[in-house]
């Protein structure tokens, strides 16, 4: 007997007859004798359109009143589900978020977790009652619906199961788990049976979207076993085999390379000839800063004379508050010309291996020299390398690293 | 300066349009000097398609889970409302039914509200802002969402303004008052500028059905000022005059019949040949009432030898099961046959002017008698005359009715 939590996304739950699927997969693991708590997403289209009205009425919305109608979505889902479950003979009742309570801070919009008594959820488990719990939301400290972020149903399920103390919070998407990279790229992608919270961080992060960011770091935190697997039964109505986000330890037969990542939502920014002298990188990066501009790569060229050239890479969405940014510092900082670039991609390889193993990054930029792709930007943590490369070769670079670490099927 | 609660029905926040439209009509008031809350309906359409939804995933649905369910529609319009009307320069926040709280008792589906401490609100509009509460629903013993039964916004909008001490109730509708009847069978029928509570609900309850008659109920007890409206403004933007629903000590030029009501919703039994003995009447409507049956009209024919016809109206719904209970019964009873007739109508005359005017029914029974209509049972109360004929002539009866009691334009 496992206490399991099933989370279900969008569309999982888009219409009456998925509802109905998902009750029945429900059941088969409360048949099979485990203690089941159902964490659901809205219907899927239900929050675009939500989100809409609140823009359309106005972009400057008041976040408050923004979440307490997004968050109606998994409401309606919810209590739906509890009715599907009790039709096939499965005791069960919806969770609202300030029911449990599920209480969050008051970062209305992209709300954190404070904490979750269990205490309620596991008594009404142990006498055989299904929890449907609401994802995506709970209650802040004003005591008004907060939501936790777009994707944030995957938090909810992660942070219920580390309250109930859950042996395993399976999270089914429409993808059946994680690839080594992206299968539309490499059509020899594999899918890995188990990947690390760190992996799945640097892979989420860098643009392999199956699981909310938040709930990976939350799972790592909690030490919560997370498994991705696919709403779409298999011919006998069975779960086919997903991928389960783990501890390393749990990770016996490590691969020094997990995946290969990419990311074509970057931009790079040179500033030309700023005065080579200490303080100057935070004439550049504090008003970023203090934009809400995030950077992410940054490199600073050798100085040949007194002056220097600064680059660095961020979300391409920012690109152009970043440039007002810095023409209005122009003076403050000194430079002379600033030079941006959004047809760019970072490509990213992953693995926890990569602590014991050396000349990872060596294979990666020999593989990307053979095949005349230029390296423009560099970075590197302990599980990760990074390179930003012009966006036309992507696909190429992806193809050829899957191939070089040997994760071809 | 005056305080008003403002609610607004389903087809006046059905679009964003609509919504807005409502945030400047409530401006208007707010500019005016005046102290406002605003209770909203769902957009129209979104409680129907949330109860279907429940209704074909179990037809025997958990009450409490189709609260939780159909109480989002509110939600979502008071969330938009409060941003509508921030948009327009106005402090606004949407209230749901548990932050109030609203509460109410544990009948879920059609529960009634015990008590709403309007202190907080108070004292957010003596600070300036709008609250923006969620109709049609509260939070019961339970802890979970609770509705009032459709059509329950008007009551929860009269139960605020008593709980706020609100100088008036403005009800907008997709109709812009109470006439002396249905428009669209006399075309010469009035607004009435003012009508008293008892009229209201003897109108309410026999089809007239511009308020939710618990509403109404409500507002009589609190005392509560109501006034009907349209929902759609005159050509400077400004209100139509609509129709106020008040204590009758409020209408100063009383008519003697204010107006005539009329239901098809009506069916007629006769027991035939019952035993004419004591205790006869609580073995026919005992059970009846168990099964949960409402009877309206009721007489007896005066008994000719040891037996007697019984006649009664009901519901035409509860038709088919008041005949199941009652042949199940029929040993014990002891009547001959059941004849049942579902082509029939209830047309009535009301008004408190009848409790100081002789002659009110006279006229009715002359004028249905000049145009042959058979009154086939009749029931009386303090402001209301009651017969119920066959129903080809309900138009007829009603046009007529109006001309005799000199309601016409």
């Amino acid at each position: 007997m496992s206490r399991i939590v099933m989370k279900f996304g969008g569309t999982s739950v888009a219409d009456l007859d998925r509802i109905r699927n998902v009750a029945r997969r429900v059941k088969r693991e409360v048949d099979a004798g485990h203690e089941v708590a159902v964490v659901v997403s809205a219907m899927a289209g239900t929050t675009n359109q939500l989100v809409a009205w609140c823009q359309q009425l106005s972009p400057m919305h008041d976040a408050r009143e923004y979440d307490s109608v997004v968050a109606t979505g998994e409401l309606v889902t919810a209590g739906l589900m509890a009715i599907a479950l009790q039709d096939i003979g499965v005791d069960a009742r919806s969770w609202q978020g300030w029911q449990i309570p599920l209480r969050t801070d008051g970062a209305h919009g992209k709300a954190r977790i404070d904490g979750i008594d269990g205490a309620l959820l596991i008594a009404r488990m142990q006498m055989g009652q299904i929890p449907v719990v609401a994802g995506f939301q709970g209650i802040g400290p004003d005591n008004r619906v907060t939501t936790l972020g777009r994707g944030g149903s995957d938090t909810s399920a992660v942070a219920i199961a580390a309250a109930i103390k859950a042996d395993r919070c399976d999270i089914y998407t429409d993808v059946d788990g994680i690839y080594t990279t992206d299968p539309r790229i490499v059509p020899r992608a594999r899918k890995l049976p188990r990947i690390a919270y760190e992996e799945m961080l640097e892979l989420a992060s860098v643009g392999a979207k199956v699981l909310q960011t938040r709930s990976v770091e939350l799972a790592m935190k909690e030490r919560v076993r997370v498994q991705v697997l696919s709403s779409f039964a298999d011919a006998d109505g069975g779960d086919l085999p997903g991928s389960l986000v783990v501890d390393e330890d749990e990770i016996v037969e490590k691969e020094i390379v997990a995946g290969i990542a990419y990311s074509r939502d970057e931009a790079k920014v040179t500033v030309k000839r700023v005065p080579d002298r200490p303080g100057i990188a935070a004439h550049i990066f504090g008003p970023l800063s203090e934009a809400g501009i995030n950077v992410d790569m940054i490199v600073q060229n050798i100085s040949d004379d007194a002056t220097t050239d600064m680059t660095f890479t961020l979300s391409r969405t920012d690109l152009a508050r970043a440039q007002a940014v810095l023409e209005a510092q122009k003076a403050e900082i000194g430079f002379t010309t600033l030079i941006s670039d959004s047809a760019v991609a970072k490509i990213s390889v992953v693995g926890v291996g990569m602590r014991s193993h050396a000349g990872v990054a060596a294979t990666m930029f020999k593989t990307l020299a053979d095949k005349a792709i230029n390296i423009q930007v560099i970075s590197t943590s302990e599980i990760k390398v990074s390179v930003l490369i012009a966006s036309d070769y992507t696909e190429l670079a992806v193809r050829a690293l899957h191939t070089a670490y040997g994760l071809d099927a």
